[in-house]
């Protein structure tokens, strides 16, 4: 891992290159998306199977997985996975719960002789991408479906597809563990256009959210605004702050957790230990050479993987806040106490007991997190992702006569008449 | 008005096809943002003034708006129109401020030796694009920046283009009544490239809001990833539901004050009253001969006004839902009964009394509102648009020792083997 000094020279440099890593659109896979989308608004069903055969290798004979399929699944896992489904399921329930009690309900209230007030819904029909394939991800069915439906969302529709017509199990037990509606086997951009212009099997959807590759990514952007999306995530993060008292075989373990998803994966350390920073390098090494997915680890912690060292635990936190990691891991003395200096950070880890892959898992709180710096400015998936808001006016009679002439100024200030008339032509009544 | 009747046979082929209104992005305005983007990346403040001077027609000394400049506005203009912003921002601010005591503050709690919960902080940087020129929008100004502060925003940074050289004093005016931080005079993609970037002049935002033409619009889903945008914005849209006692002045002036927005402008009329039909239509003609923006008015009215004869209000309220539309006027006998059924709509204005335009100024609610049919999954501006969060995890020992295998067999289940060593490797501590 490079390391970099904050009282040198060039770590401004350095760093702020590091800073900029906002992940843009990748024109190659807007293109082919684009033309996927417009197959599948024209030929709906028909170009769903031609393309489900030409990417994931099987023409199915029905898109949707039927009872029968998700029944042998669910008996085909062993029991203790299937216990392990199940904790994780109801944790992140438990937790998402929680969160839905500290978003308001429809409320109603009288300002001055006008009633106002916001009409809060669950949105009605929400569909979750899964990617499939060789790894399958039941923790994103959980994490996606479970806030969905303790929002209230009447109909999950997911969809992963079934690379050599063969399905994940564990992807499917969790679904039928968070409640999906519909699943239907079917993936890649096709899979993003189906669900927002609906063919004549699969129901158009309000909001699409999961995660998926670069085609997935660019299918969803483009079909922004005629559905909802969660985010585009990029490549996952980790930022670790330590002290004197952290243990290196811990830092290491958890820079290379998350570096295991994706060689361009960002894992940081920013310390004011020299001594942590020797004994992480070698535990880095060490476990390394134990690890299955060594090859993309080292990519990962060879390309993007650094080492910052700091003057003290206040600069280490202030330079994780400019860096706005998805995951940020505090284990310094007393890690609760840094909380109010913690800015940006999709999800916070404290302690020395607390690896992200708790987080992953069954901590509860979600694991979709805003990526590429995002965390300045967006938040983890949430309940209130799959509720929307309406605002609720009524102006009652006194506060008309009231307020009627200041609404006709303001809108002959922007001359607009019409709108200046609309109040008039009441007065007459 | 074109007129439907939903028990004939075209109505179905109609009303499907007036649904279809998604706003997708223009590919030509996409282009050109694209080029002024990179201009502004390369050259910085140099690309501003060139750009500033090419299309707002002057070449600013400085590209900041002085105090004395801001003074120069609040001096020059009328005391009433003054007073009208000033009561404005205060009923504005009401509500936000009501708004924001519903969304949770910073909370955790434990969950089984799990500590957990979510820090909520506000957005450190926002920029706020406010379209100039010819019509100046003193109340985009305050819908913008008044829930940003209630949020507790420290910088706001507001754009408007000064068309040759000349400031709109309302603009200014409520920029100073909402407490706007800086005030540049920039617009067009130049102003949106500048704010997601930074040049040396403009500070780099986190996330930017407001409306604009087709360019900043463009701009504004390109930079969507290196900040945060609020929503593209496409036409404005009313839909009214209506009966028999309605008044047909007031649904025709409610019509037809969207409509002055822009020919592209939606208005529709739901009701189950072929007398209301008949009067409506005569009032619309009547008021409109009478109207300044009459050409405006008469092209939305003619390309996308549209009467629908239903059955009843149940049914007037289904189609409306279908319709998702950006406002809602509920013209009906007990009016407020009605929002159980109401499911989707930006805004909905109850009664007789209750013109858009008192929305679009003063009543409170935010006026930026999801249009074309977003409605379903995408709520008004708010305080919460302003805020983020931050998961919190801090796992105890005895959840540590519980919990950790099932992690363990979860990350196994995903061929996660570096997030499995991230637990394992703990219990040597």
């Amino acid at each position: 891992m490079k390391i970099l000094k904050t009282d040198e020279a060039f770590f401004e440099e350095n760093y702020s290159g590091f800073l900029k890593r906002a992940s843009e659109g990748d024109a190659q896979a807007a293109a082919t998306a684009q033309g996927v989308i417009a197959d599948i608004r024209a030929q709906g069903d028909a170009a769903l199977f031609d393309y489900t055969e030409r990417f994931d290798g099987h023409r199915p004979e029905a898109l949707e997985v039927t009872k029968a399929e998700i029944d042998a699944a669910m008996k085909s896992i062993e029991p203790k996975a299937l216990q392990a489904l199940k904790t994780a399921a109801a944790r992140i329930r438990k937790f998402h719960l929680q969160q839905k009690k500290k978003i308001a309900a429809s409320w109603t209230t009288q300002n001055e002789g006008v009633f106002v007030g916001e009409q809060i819904r669950p949105l009605a029909r929400v569909g979750i991408y899964v990617p499939g394939g060789l790894a399958a991800y039941p923790s994103t069915v959980l994490m996606n479906a479970v806030p969905a439906k303790v929002a209230g969302v009447k109909e999950i529709i997911m969809v992963s597809p079934w690379r050599d017509g063969k399905p994940n199990p564990h992807t499917l037990a969790a679904a039928k563990l968070a409640g999906v509606t519909k699943i239907f086997k079917i993936g890649g951009a096709q899979a993003v256009a189906a669900l927002a212009y609906g063919t004549k099997t699969i129901p158009a959807v309000d909001k699409i959210v999961g995660p998926g590759n670069a085609y997935v990514a660019a299918a969803k952007r483009l079909v922004f605004g005629k559905v909802g999306i969660d985010m585009i995530a990029g490549p996952t993060e980790i930022a670790v702050v330590a002290d004197d008292g952290a243990a290196p075989e811990s830092v290491a373990a958890d820079l290379l957790s998350q570096a295991e998803h994706d060689p361009m994966a960002v894992s940081v350390l920013f310390t004011h230990s020299e001594k942590l920073i020797e004994a992480v390098q070698s535990a880095l090494d060490r476990q390394l050479s134990g690890l299955e997915r060594r090859s993309i680890l080292k990519k990962a912690i060879e390309g993007s993987g650094l080492i910052v060292k700091t003057k003290n635990v206040n600069e280490s936190i202030d330079l994780s806040n400019r860096f706005a990691p998805e995951h940020l891991s505090v284990q310094v003395k007393n890690a609760r106490k840094t909380l109010p200096k913690i800015r940006h950070a999709g999800a916070i880890f404290l302690g020395p007991l607390s690896p992200v892959a708790f987080g992953d898992y069954l901590a509860g709180p979600n694991h979709v997190l805003p990526t590429s710096g995002t965390a300045r400015f967006s938040s983890p998936l949430g309940v209130g992702d799959f509720l929307k808001r309406s605002s609720v006016i009524e102006v009652g009679p006194k506060a008309f006569e009231k307020l009627g002439p200041v609404v006709v100024r303001l809108a002959e200030l922007e001359g607009l008449t019409a709108h200046a008339a609309s109040v008039s032509v009441r007065k007459k009544i």
